[in-house]
């Protein structure tokens, strides 16, 4: 995997985002696990074509909205949004007052203070939930996925979960909080119990969220209420479900094929 | 990634198979890249509904007729084929009178002979292509990957190579070779390249071959021919891929959402 990637590949990004996966393993950030769930994540964005799509923008939209109209708004990071997008998780804290939590599934403390320190060098003020800081637990769940900061996700009422699990979704719903989840797969049970889910490439998605808060900064509090209200996650997933089923229609249809993943699979 | 994982659990197999590519890759067997690889599969599984599927069945039957009616077959095995099926390979080599050649993207020799090892231990007779075995050159492939064993895959009338990447494919076919591919992505360059494709995950699809070669052995050579010349790769490919594509509509209808991954994710 450390072969040079050429810049005219027509898969360079794609394999750039594969290669900051492998360093954030090997940094102690990305788990053996995280690493399957991001080749997950390449098959899903390759039946989306790796581009952010209508459904997402809107979806987008409606998150950057309610992000900017929250009391206490938090960004909750694990291990691959850290290694894939530290910088602009960062950013988007500033821009939308929101506070930054580290929430692993696999909990210990190295790798806390690992993405804790990243995202503190990427910029970001202040980052809870890491080690004793995460002395708060969250109902319905088992063991340590429970633990949280009683000063962040505990007492947040919006919390962005990029490529969180189900059951955590599931629990932080019930609790009341406006959950933004971005996941490619919009099948997945997280997407469809999140109050908001932005089908796309965190990669992709978390800069086109800062610039869209940028944008809606400047307009009411009342006019974000609206677009928050007029959204539709039932419908919204299922744009997004009936996009890469019209995708596969096509390609069945005119024989063309995808190369995913081919050219350094390292198999 | 070592919890337990209770057999009652709906996704239990696949949480099973993502074990066994951890262990691998504990085991010097898998690389960092094949495990985003097998994230890659199982998303493809996933739409698939881990199932085999009809046009799986299909192209299953006219693999084996071709094993069968081989001159001199040869099993390729990487990493993830071993680590996920290296008994069934040797079965399946003895089944089919065919040989087993180690190939890898990334070539080592700790990789090659701890390969080499767990395909004896599984009941090989003999494994071929480890380390200097490999003194032969496959044409158009670029560095180590051309390297293949003389007594193998170079001289084979016919090659199964289960994750294979797509530019060893096309040129194994180039040099007049019919390659049966398992890839559970319809879409890759290897699996519209190869002459066979079934699209299925090799934990089901090795079993499969196996059972259909026992009873397609107990026919003439000239029907399992007959089988062969019948079978359309690129018509059987359309189908698998229409296949998922009305999965997905009905998924997108019905509101139905499938849980991918979700419970051990380790992020």
């Amino acid at each position: 995997m450390t072969n040079k990637i050429p810049p005219e590949h027509p898969r360079a990004e794609s394999l750039r985002t594969r290669e900051m996966l492998i360093e954030g393993f090997r940094e102690g950030i990305v788990t053996l696990a995280g690493l399957i769930a991001h080749g997950r994540g390449e098959a899903f964005d390759y039946l989306l074509g790796e581009k952010t799509t209508k459904p997402a923008l809107k979806a987008t939209e409606a998150a950057a909205a309610a992000m900017l109209n929250a009391e206490k708004g938090i960004i909750s990071v694990n291990g691959n949004t850290a290694a894939l997008a530290a910088k602009h998780i960062a950013e988007l804290a500033k821009i939308s007052k929101a506070r930054i939590e580290v929430n692993l599934f696999y909990r210990s403390l190295e790798r806390e203070e690992a993405i804790k320190k990243l995202l503190i060098e990427a910029g970001a003020e202040k980052v809870l939930g890491a080690g004793k800081d995460a002395s708060a637990r969250i109902p319905e769940l088992s063991s340590e996925r429970r633990r949280v900061d009683p000063h962040g996700i505990l007492i947040a009422d919006v919390v962005l979960v990029p490529l969180e699990d189900g059951d955590r979704t599931e629990a932080l719903v019930k609790m009341g909080k406006k959950i933004i989840a971005i996941d490619l797969n919009p099948l997945s049970r997280t997407a469809q119990k999140a109050t908001i889910t932005i089908v796309d490439n965190v990669v992709r998605a978390i800069p086109k969220l800062m610039e869209t808060a940028e944008k809606l900064k400047k307009e009411s509090a009342d006019k974000r209420e609206k677009i928050l209200q007029s959204f539709d996650n039932k419908k919204n997933l299922s744009e997004s479900i009936a996009f890469t089923e019209k995708r596969l229609a096509k390609i069945a249809k005119v024989g063309e094929f995808l190369v995913i993943g081919e050219e350094q699979d390292g198999l």
